[in-house]
Protein backbone atom coordinates (compact mmCIF):
# COMPACT_ATOMS: atom_id res chain seq x y z
CA UNK A 1 0.00 0.00 0.00
CA UNK A 2 1.39 3.18 -1.10
CA UNK A 3 4.38 1.88 -2.88
CA UNK A 4 3.84 2.33 -6.77
CA UNK A 5 4.83 0.12 -9.49
CA UNK A 6 5.85 1.31 -12.77
CA UNK A 7 6.22 -1.82 -15.38
CA UNK A 8 7.56 -1.68 -19.70
CA UNK A 9 4.59 -3.11 -21.25
CA UNK A 10 4.57 -3.77 -24.70
CA UNK A 11 8.25 -3.24 -26.27
CA UNK A 12 9.51 -7.00 -26.22
CA UNK A 13 6.91 -8.29 -29.06
CA UNK A 14 9.20 -8.03 -31.11
CA UNK A 15 12.18 -9.97 -29.76
CA UNK A 16 10.08 -12.21 -28.10
CA UNK A 17 8.53 -13.30 -31.31
CA UNK A 18 11.84 -13.52 -33.25
CA UNK A 19 13.12 -15.61 -30.73
CA UNK A 20 10.63 -17.77 -30.72
CA UNK A 21 10.78 -18.08 -34.61
CA UNK A 22 14.36 -18.81 -33.68
CA UNK A 23 13.71 -21.31 -31.24
CA UNK A 24 11.35 -23.05 -33.64
CA UNK A 25 13.89 -23.22 -36.75
CA UNK A 26 16.64 -24.55 -34.12
CA UNK A 27 14.68 -27.57 -33.20
CA UNK A 28 12.94 -28.58 -35.85
CA UNK A 29 16.33 -28.38 -37.94
CA UNK A 30 18.06 -29.94 -35.73
CA UNK A 31 21.26 -27.14 -35.52
CA UNK A 32 22.18 -28.24 -31.55
CA UNK A 33 22.95 -31.70 -32.74
CA UNK A 34 24.70 -30.46 -35.82
CA UNK A 35 27.08 -28.09 -34.25
CA UNK A 36 27.88 -30.47 -32.03
CA UNK A 37 28.93 -33.01 -35.15
CA UNK A 38 30.71 -30.76 -36.50
CA UNK A 39 32.75 -30.40 -33.22
CA UNK A 40 32.87 -34.20 -32.41
CA UNK A 41 33.88 -35.18 -35.73
CA UNK A 42 30.80 -37.17 -36.56
CA UNK A 43 30.74 -34.83 -39.88
CA UNK A 44 31.81 -37.16 -42.34
CA UNK A 45 30.40 -37.77 -45.91
CA UNK A 46 27.25 -36.94 -47.11
CA UNK A 47 24.19 -39.39 -46.68
CA UNK A 48 20.76 -39.14 -47.49
CA UNK A 49 19.11 -38.39 -44.27
CA UNK A 50 21.62 -37.91 -41.89
CA UNK A 51 20.74 -34.81 -39.78
CA UNK A 52 17.73 -34.30 -41.66
CA UNK A 53 15.01 -32.08 -39.52
CA UNK A 54 10.97 -31.01 -40.42
CA UNK A 55 10.82 -27.99 -42.90
CA UNK A 56 8.06 -25.42 -42.15
CA UNK A 57 6.96 -26.08 -45.58
CA UNK A 58 3.46 -27.19 -46.19
CA UNK A 59 2.92 -27.10 -42.64
CA UNK A 60 -0.06 -27.07 -39.90
CA UNK A 61 1.37 -24.66 -37.27
CA UNK A 62 -0.54 -24.15 -34.23
CA UNK A 63 -0.43 -21.04 -31.78
CA UNK A 64 -2.14 -21.30 -28.19
CA UNK A 65 -2.85 -18.00 -27.25
CA UNK A 66 -2.91 -15.86 -30.48
CA UNK A 67 -2.16 -12.57 -28.70
CA UNK A 68 0.40 -9.80 -29.19
CA UNK A 69 3.72 -11.84 -29.67
CA UNK A 70 1.11 -15.40 -31.13
CA UNK A 71 0.29 -12.98 -34.19
CA UNK A 72 3.53 -11.53 -33.95
CA UNK A 73 4.94 -15.18 -34.34
CA UNK A 74 2.25 -16.10 -37.06
CA UNK A 75 3.11 -12.94 -39.12
CA UNK A 76 7.03 -14.07 -39.47
CA UNK A 77 5.63 -17.93 -40.03
CA UNK A 78 3.73 -16.64 -42.90
CA UNK A 79 6.44 -16.85 -45.59
CA UNK A 80 8.02 -20.49 -44.62
CA UNK A 81 5.10 -22.25 -46.42
CA UNK A 82 2.82 -22.88 -43.06
CA UNK A 83 0.04 -24.18 -45.27
CA UNK A 84 -2.53 -23.67 -42.16
CA UNK A 85 -2.54 -21.58 -38.67
CA UNK A 86 -4.71 -23.40 -35.65
CA UNK A 87 -4.98 -21.53 -32.70
CA UNK A 88 -6.58 -21.63 -29.18
CA UNK A 89 -6.99 -19.48 -25.86
CA UNK A 90 -9.28 -17.71 -23.59
CA UNK A 91 -9.09 -14.50 -24.83
CA UNK A 92 -11.05 -12.63 -27.10
CA UNK A 93 -10.30 -14.00 -30.90
CA UNK A 94 -7.75 -11.32 -32.86
CA UNK A 95 -9.18 -9.40 -35.95
CA UNK A 96 -5.49 -9.79 -37.18
CA UNK A 97 -6.49 -13.91 -37.12
CA UNK A 98 -8.06 -13.51 -40.73
CA UNK A 99 -4.10 -11.95 -41.75
CA UNK A 100 -3.16 -15.35 -41.28
CA UNK A 101 -6.92 -17.10 -42.42
CA UNK A 102 -5.74 -19.25 -38.67
CA UNK A 103 -8.82 -21.43 -37.39
CA UNK A 104 -9.53 -21.15 -33.86
CA UNK A 105 -9.77 -24.64 -32.39
CA UNK A 106 -10.28 -26.89 -29.38
CA UNK A 107 -6.82 -27.32 -27.65
CA UNK A 108 -7.41 -31.14 -28.43
CA UNK A 109 -7.55 -30.52 -32.47
CA UNK A 110 -4.42 -28.19 -32.18
CA UNK A 111 -2.84 -30.90 -30.79
CA UNK A 112 -3.46 -33.42 -33.00
CA UNK A 113 -3.10 -31.62 -36.62
CA UNK A 114 -0.50 -29.12 -35.57
CA UNK A 115 3.01 -30.27 -37.10
CA UNK A 116 4.49 -27.21 -34.75
CA UNK A 117 2.69 -26.31 -31.54
CA UNK A 118 3.89 -23.14 -30.40
CA UNK A 119 2.99 -21.57 -26.91
CA UNK A 120 2.53 -17.94 -26.27
CA UNK A 121 -0.26 -17.45 -24.27
CA UNK A 122 -0.05 -15.88 -20.24
CA UNK A 123 0.31 -18.36 -17.23
CA UNK A 124 -3.22 -18.21 -15.43
CA UNK A 125 -5.17 -20.80 -13.31
CA UNK A 126 -6.84 -22.26 -17.07
CA UNK A 127 -3.40 -22.56 -18.67
CA UNK A 128 -1.07 -23.59 -15.86
CA UNK A 129 -0.40 -27.36 -16.33
CA UNK A 130 -2.36 -27.68 -19.96
CA UNK A 131 0.61 -29.24 -21.88
CA UNK A 132 0.41 -32.47 -20.17
CA UNK A 133 0.34 -36.49 -21.05
CA UNK A 134 -3.09 -36.00 -22.43
CA UNK A 135 -2.00 -33.20 -24.71
CA UNK A 136 1.52 -35.15 -25.64
CA UNK A 137 -0.21 -38.56 -26.44
CA UNK A 138 -2.41 -36.34 -29.11
CA UNK A 139 0.96 -34.62 -31.23
CA UNK A 140 2.18 -36.63 -33.89
CA UNK A 141 5.83 -38.30 -33.76
CA UNK A 142 6.80 -36.03 -35.82
CA UNK A 143 5.80 -32.86 -34.48
CA UNK A 144 7.35 -30.22 -32.46
CA UNK A 145 7.06 -28.18 -29.25
CA UNK A 146 7.55 -25.08 -28.25
CA UNK A 147 7.24 -22.69 -25.59
CA UNK A 148 8.26 -19.29 -25.24
CA UNK A 149 5.67 -18.22 -22.73
CA UNK A 150 5.63 -19.43 -19.01
CA UNK A 151 7.64 -22.70 -17.66
CA UNK A 152 4.72 -23.86 -15.55
CA UNK A 153 2.35 -24.16 -18.72
CA UNK A 154 3.79 -27.50 -19.28
CA UNK A 155 4.00 -30.21 -16.97
CA UNK A 156 7.92 -31.32 -17.46
CA UNK A 157 7.60 -34.83 -16.39
CA UNK A 158 5.03 -35.10 -19.14
CA UNK A 159 6.78 -33.69 -21.65
CA UNK A 160 9.98 -35.56 -20.72
CA UNK A 161 8.30 -39.26 -21.20
CA UNK A 162 7.13 -37.78 -24.59
CA UNK A 163 10.60 -37.00 -25.68
CA UNK A 164 12.01 -39.74 -24.29
CA UNK A 165 9.79 -42.33 -25.65
CA UNK A 166 9.56 -40.23 -29.17
CA UNK A 167 5.47 -39.60 -28.77
CA UNK A 168 6.83 -36.22 -30.50
CA UNK A 169 10.08 -35.13 -32.56
CA UNK A 170 11.64 -32.43 -30.59
CA UNK A 171 11.13 -29.28 -27.83
CA UNK A 172 12.33 -26.27 -27.83
CA UNK A 173 12.00 -24.19 -24.59
CA UNK A 174 12.65 -20.88 -23.26
CA UNK A 175 11.19 -21.01 -20.22
CA UNK A 176 11.25 -23.92 -17.59
CA UNK A 177 10.15 -25.02 -13.99
CA UNK A 178 12.12 -23.82 -11.81
CA UNK A 179 14.15 -21.21 -13.18
CA UNK A 180 17.47 -21.34 -14.02
CA UNK A 181 17.22 -25.29 -14.49
CA UNK A 182 18.82 -27.74 -12.36
CA UNK A 183 21.95 -28.88 -14.63
CA UNK A 184 21.13 -32.23 -13.61
CA UNK A 185 17.23 -31.67 -14.66
CA UNK A 186 16.72 -34.76 -16.79
CA UNK A 187 15.13 -32.88 -19.63
CA UNK A 188 19.06 -31.95 -20.41
CA UNK A 189 20.36 -34.94 -21.14
CA UNK A 190 17.57 -35.55 -24.38
CA UNK A 191 19.26 -34.67 -27.72
CA UNK A 192 15.51 -34.01 -29.17
CA UNK A 193 15.39 -30.97 -26.31
CA UNK A 194 16.40 -27.52 -26.78
CA UNK A 195 16.89 -25.07 -23.73
CA UNK A 196 17.68 -21.92 -23.80
CA UNK A 197 17.98 -19.91 -20.25
CA UNK A 198 14.80 -17.21 -21.12
CA UNK A 199 16.20 -14.76 -23.11
CA UNK A 200 13.26 -13.97 -25.39
CA UNK A 201 13.63 -10.42 -24.82
CA UNK A 202 17.61 -10.36 -24.64
CA UNK A 203 18.33 -7.57 -27.42
CA UNK A 204 20.50 -4.88 -26.89
CA UNK A 205 17.98 -2.57 -28.54
CA UNK A 206 15.06 -4.22 -26.18
CA UNK A 207 16.44 -4.07 -23.29
CA UNK A 208 17.63 -0.27 -23.90
CA UNK A 209 14.02 0.47 -24.79
CA UNK A 210 13.01 -1.43 -21.50
CA UNK A 211 15.55 0.54 -19.35
CA UNK A 212 14.43 3.73 -20.72
CA UNK A 213 10.69 3.38 -19.61
CA UNK A 214 11.85 2.02 -16.38
CA UNK A 215 14.21 5.01 -15.70
CA UNK A 216 11.24 7.29 -16.73
CA UNK A 217 8.46 5.61 -14.60
CA UNK A 218 10.75 6.02 -11.88
CA UNK A 219 11.52 10.17 -11.90
CA UNK A 220 7.81 10.29 -12.31
CA UNK A 221 7.34 8.49 -9.54
CA UNK A 222 10.12 9.97 -7.42
CA UNK A 223 8.78 14.15 -8.26
CA UNK A 224 4.67 12.51 -7.80
CA UNK A 225 3.36 13.21 -11.20
CA UNK A 226 1.69 10.14 -13.15
CA UNK A 227 3.88 7.44 -14.71
CA UNK A 228 4.06 6.74 -18.14
CA UNK A 229 3.22 3.01 -17.61
CA UNK A 230 1.97 2.22 -13.62
CA UNK A 231 0.71 -0.87 -12.81
CA UNK A 232 -2.72 0.02 -11.42
CA UNK A 233 -4.39 -2.74 -8.99
CA UNK B 1 31.86 -39.01 -72.76
CA UNK B 2 28.55 -41.03 -73.48
CA UNK B 3 27.85 -40.96 -69.87
CA UNK B 4 24.97 -39.17 -68.75
CA UNK B 5 24.31 -37.01 -65.89
CA UNK B 6 20.96 -36.19 -64.06
CA UNK B 7 20.36 -33.67 -61.33
CA UNK B 8 17.71 -32.57 -59.42
CA UNK B 9 17.59 -28.42 -59.66
CA UNK B 10 15.34 -25.70 -57.56
CA UNK B 11 13.70 -28.77 -54.88
CA UNK B 12 16.12 -27.25 -51.85
CA UNK B 13 15.26 -23.38 -52.65
CA UNK B 14 12.87 -23.42 -49.46
CA UNK B 15 15.18 -26.29 -47.26
CA UNK B 16 17.92 -23.99 -48.11
CA UNK B 17 16.80 -20.47 -47.18
CA UNK B 18 14.93 -21.77 -43.95
CA UNK B 19 18.03 -23.04 -42.97
CA UNK B 20 19.97 -19.81 -43.66
CA UNK B 21 17.15 -17.62 -41.75
CA UNK B 22 17.89 -20.13 -38.80
CA UNK B 23 21.32 -19.65 -38.81
CA UNK B 24 21.25 -16.25 -38.63
CA UNK B 25 18.61 -16.42 -35.79
CA UNK B 26 20.67 -18.56 -33.71
CA UNK B 27 23.74 -16.74 -34.74
CA UNK B 28 22.32 -13.09 -33.93
CA UNK B 29 19.94 -14.12 -30.86
CA UNK B 30 23.80 -16.37 -29.35
CA UNK B 31 21.58 -19.86 -29.13
CA UNK B 32 24.92 -22.07 -28.59
CA UNK B 33 26.40 -19.83 -26.03
CA UNK B 34 22.98 -19.43 -24.58
CA UNK B 35 22.18 -23.21 -24.55
CA UNK B 36 25.88 -23.94 -23.14
CA UNK B 37 24.78 -21.48 -20.26
CA UNK B 38 21.73 -23.73 -19.16
CA UNK B 39 23.95 -26.65 -18.99
CA UNK B 40 27.08 -25.26 -17.64
CA UNK B 41 24.97 -23.70 -14.44
CA UNK B 42 26.09 -20.00 -15.49
CA UNK B 43 22.36 -19.15 -15.80
CA UNK B 44 21.36 -17.34 -12.80
CA UNK B 45 19.73 -14.39 -12.01
CA UNK B 46 18.34 -11.72 -14.18
CA UNK B 47 21.17 -9.64 -15.73
CA UNK B 48 20.51 -6.71 -17.97
CA UNK B 49 22.49 -7.21 -20.67
CA UNK B 50 23.38 -11.02 -19.98
CA UNK B 51 23.83 -12.87 -23.44
CA UNK B 52 22.19 -9.82 -25.31
CA UNK B 53 22.20 -10.21 -29.18
CA UNK B 54 21.17 -8.03 -32.24
CA UNK B 55 17.74 -8.37 -33.27
CA UNK B 56 16.51 -8.01 -36.93
CA UNK B 57 13.76 -5.19 -35.90
CA UNK B 58 14.58 -1.89 -38.23
CA UNK B 59 17.83 -3.45 -39.75
CA UNK B 60 19.78 -3.45 -43.05
CA UNK B 61 20.34 -6.53 -44.74
CA UNK B 62 22.59 -7.41 -47.28
CA UNK B 63 22.28 -10.22 -49.41
CA UNK B 64 25.21 -11.00 -51.83
CA UNK B 65 23.73 -12.83 -54.46
CA UNK B 66 19.82 -12.31 -55.26
CA UNK B 67 18.78 -15.36 -56.77
CA UNK B 68 16.24 -18.05 -55.83
CA UNK B 69 17.42 -18.96 -52.66
CA UNK B 70 18.36 -15.33 -51.91
CA UNK B 71 14.83 -14.54 -52.57
CA UNK B 72 13.57 -16.84 -50.68
CA UNK B 73 15.67 -15.49 -47.70
CA UNK B 74 14.48 -12.04 -48.03
CA UNK B 75 10.88 -12.89 -48.14
CA UNK B 76 11.05 -14.95 -44.93
CA UNK B 77 13.07 -12.09 -43.41
CA UNK B 78 11.14 -9.18 -44.20
CA UNK B 79 8.55 -9.67 -41.75
CA UNK B 80 10.88 -9.49 -38.96
CA UNK B 81 10.70 -5.71 -39.21
CA UNK B 82 13.69 -5.60 -41.65
CA UNK B 83 14.03 -1.80 -42.56
CA UNK B 84 15.86 -1.63 -45.74
CA UNK B 85 17.57 -4.81 -48.35
CA UNK B 86 20.59 -4.10 -49.76
CA UNK B 87 21.98 -6.87 -52.65
CA UNK B 88 24.78 -7.03 -55.06
CA UNK B 89 25.59 -9.89 -57.58
CA UNK B 90 26.62 -10.16 -61.37
CA UNK B 91 23.12 -12.14 -62.48
CA UNK B 92 20.60 -10.03 -63.72
CA UNK B 93 18.89 -7.38 -61.21
CA UNK B 94 15.60 -10.19 -60.61
CA UNK B 95 12.17 -8.55 -61.06
CA UNK B 96 11.05 -8.96 -57.20
CA UNK B 97 13.69 -6.95 -56.27
CA UNK B 98 11.30 -4.74 -55.74
CA UNK B 99 8.78 -7.03 -53.33
CA UNK B 100 11.48 -6.62 -51.04
CA UNK B 101 12.27 -2.99 -51.68
CA UNK B 102 15.68 -4.33 -52.39
CA UNK B 103 18.75 -1.83 -53.61
CA UNK B 104 21.41 -2.65 -55.71
CA UNK B 105 24.92 -1.75 -54.31
CA UNK B 106 27.98 -2.32 -54.91
CA UNK B 107 30.00 -4.58 -52.46
CA UNK B 108 31.58 -1.61 -50.56
CA UNK B 109 28.69 -0.30 -49.76
CA UNK B 110 26.81 -3.61 -48.89
CA UNK B 111 29.67 -4.79 -46.38
CA UNK B 112 30.16 -1.56 -45.00
CA UNK B 113 25.47 -0.68 -44.71
CA UNK B 114 24.19 -3.65 -43.93
CA UNK B 115 23.77 -5.26 -40.25
CA UNK B 116 23.21 -8.33 -41.13
CA UNK B 117 25.39 -9.80 -44.11
CA UNK B 118 24.40 -13.17 -45.94
CA UNK B 119 25.64 -14.74 -48.77
CA UNK B 120 23.54 -16.82 -51.12
CA UNK B 121 25.71 -16.38 -54.38
CA UNK B 122 27.02 -19.26 -56.73
CA UNK B 123 30.82 -20.26 -56.33
CA UNK B 124 32.74 -18.51 -59.22
CA UNK B 125 36.02 -17.46 -60.44
CA UNK B 126 34.74 -13.80 -59.05
CA UNK B 127 32.95 -14.70 -55.79
CA UNK B 128 35.97 -17.06 -54.77
CA UNK B 129 37.46 -15.13 -51.93
CA UNK B 130 35.59 -12.70 -52.01
CA UNK B 131 34.26 -12.07 -48.40
CA UNK B 132 38.31 -11.42 -47.46
CA UNK B 133 40.17 -8.66 -45.00
CA UNK B 134 39.08 -5.38 -46.62
CA UNK B 135 35.10 -7.10 -46.98
CA UNK B 136 35.08 -7.74 -42.94
CA UNK B 137 37.34 -4.34 -42.33
CA UNK B 138 34.04 -2.46 -43.99
CA UNK B 139 31.76 -4.55 -41.26
CA UNK B 140 30.44 -2.89 -38.68
CA UNK B 141 31.74 -4.59 -35.09
CA UNK B 142 28.08 -4.91 -34.60
CA UNK B 143 27.33 -6.66 -37.53
CA UNK B 144 26.55 -10.67 -38.39
CA UNK B 145 27.85 -12.36 -41.32
CA UNK B 146 26.25 -15.44 -42.36
CA UNK B 147 27.24 -18.03 -45.12
CA UNK B 148 25.16 -20.97 -46.83
CA UNK B 149 26.45 -20.83 -50.37
CA UNK B 150 29.97 -22.56 -50.55
CA UNK B 151 32.76 -22.11 -48.54
CA UNK B 152 35.54 -21.01 -50.74
CA UNK B 153 33.66 -17.43 -51.17
CA UNK B 154 34.60 -16.95 -47.72
CA UNK B 155 38.64 -16.24 -47.07
CA UNK B 156 38.22 -18.36 -43.46
CA UNK B 157 41.89 -16.56 -42.15
CA UNK B 158 40.62 -13.25 -42.97
CA UNK B 159 36.73 -14.48 -41.03
CA UNK B 160 38.95 -15.67 -37.98
CA UNK B 161 40.98 -12.64 -37.52
CA UNK B 162 37.68 -10.47 -37.97
CA UNK B 163 35.93 -12.68 -35.84
CA UNK B 164 38.77 -13.01 -32.75
CA UNK B 165 39.11 -9.34 -32.90
CA UNK B 166 35.62 -7.81 -32.60
CA UNK B 167 35.66 -6.95 -35.87
CA UNK B 168 32.05 -8.30 -36.68
CA UNK B 169 29.49 -9.50 -33.75
CA UNK B 170 29.69 -13.11 -35.33
CA UNK B 171 29.31 -15.62 -38.02
CA UNK B 172 27.12 -18.44 -39.05
CA UNK B 173 28.32 -20.95 -41.49
CA UNK B 174 26.92 -23.57 -43.05
CA UNK B 175 29.33 -24.53 -45.67
CA UNK B 176 33.00 -24.69 -45.00
CA UNK B 177 36.51 -24.76 -46.57
CA UNK B 178 37.25 -28.11 -46.10
CA UNK B 179 34.19 -30.25 -45.72
CA UNK B 180 34.13 -31.53 -43.30
CA UNK B 181 35.96 -29.33 -41.29
CA UNK B 182 38.67 -30.41 -39.07
CA UNK B 183 37.63 -30.84 -35.61
CA UNK B 184 40.80 -28.81 -34.80
CA UNK B 185 40.36 -25.58 -36.64
CA UNK B 186 40.81 -22.54 -34.72
CA UNK B 187 37.00 -21.13 -36.26
CA UNK B 188 35.87 -23.80 -34.21
CA UNK B 189 37.19 -22.37 -30.77
CA UNK B 190 35.27 -18.95 -31.38
CA UNK B 191 32.46 -18.59 -28.52
CA UNK B 192 30.99 -16.02 -31.96
CA UNK B 193 30.91 -18.48 -34.53
CA UNK B 194 28.37 -20.98 -35.55
CA UNK B 195 29.16 -24.28 -37.61
CA UNK B 196 26.49 -26.30 -39.06
CA UNK B 197 27.47 -29.50 -41.10
CA UNK B 198 26.20 -28.21 -44.72
CA UNK B 199 22.68 -28.89 -43.59
CA UNK B 200 20.75 -26.55 -45.91
CA UNK B 201 18.90 -28.91 -47.94
CA UNK B 202 18.56 -31.78 -44.78
CA UNK B 203 14.86 -32.21 -44.44
CA UNK B 204 12.82 -34.87 -44.69
CA UNK B 205 10.78 -33.67 -47.33
CA UNK B 206 13.15 -31.98 -49.29
CA UNK B 207 15.54 -35.33 -49.90
CA UNK B 208 12.92 -37.47 -50.11
CA UNK B 209 11.76 -35.14 -53.26
CA UNK B 210 15.58 -35.30 -54.19
CA UNK B 211 15.25 -38.84 -54.46
CA UNK B 212 12.72 -39.38 -56.20
CA UNK B 213 13.79 -37.20 -58.95
CA UNK B 214 16.99 -38.67 -58.99
CA UNK B 215 15.50 -42.03 -59.79
CA UNK B 216 13.32 -40.96 -62.35
CA UNK B 217 16.74 -39.49 -63.90
CA UNK B 218 18.36 -42.83 -63.61
CA UNK B 219 15.09 -44.77 -65.15
CA UNK B 220 14.57 -42.38 -67.76
CA UNK B 221 18.63 -43.02 -68.79
CA UNK B 222 18.14 -46.91 -68.18
CA UNK B 223 15.24 -46.63 -70.87
CA UNK B 224 17.43 -44.38 -72.78
CA UNK B 225 15.27 -41.71 -72.59
CA UNK B 226 14.97 -37.92 -72.11
CA UNK B 227 15.98 -37.79 -68.36
CA UNK B 228 13.24 -35.62 -66.52
CA UNK B 229 16.39 -33.09 -65.30
CA UNK B 230 19.86 -33.70 -67.28
CA UNK B 231 22.65 -31.90 -67.29
CA UNK B 232 23.68 -30.77 -70.94
CA UNK B 233 26.95 -29.57 -71.63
Amino acid sequence: RGIRVGYTPDVLTDATAELSVALLLATCRRLPEAMEQVKSGGWTTWKPLWMCGYGLSDSTVGIIGLGRIGQAVARRLKPFGVKKFLYTGSGPKPETAAEFQAEFVPLTRLAEESDFVVVTCALTPATSGMCNKDFFSRMKKTSVFVNTSRGAVVNQEDLYDALAHGQIAAAGLDVTTPEPLPTNHPLLSLPNCVILPHVGSATYATRSTMAVLAANNLLAGLRGEPMPHELLL
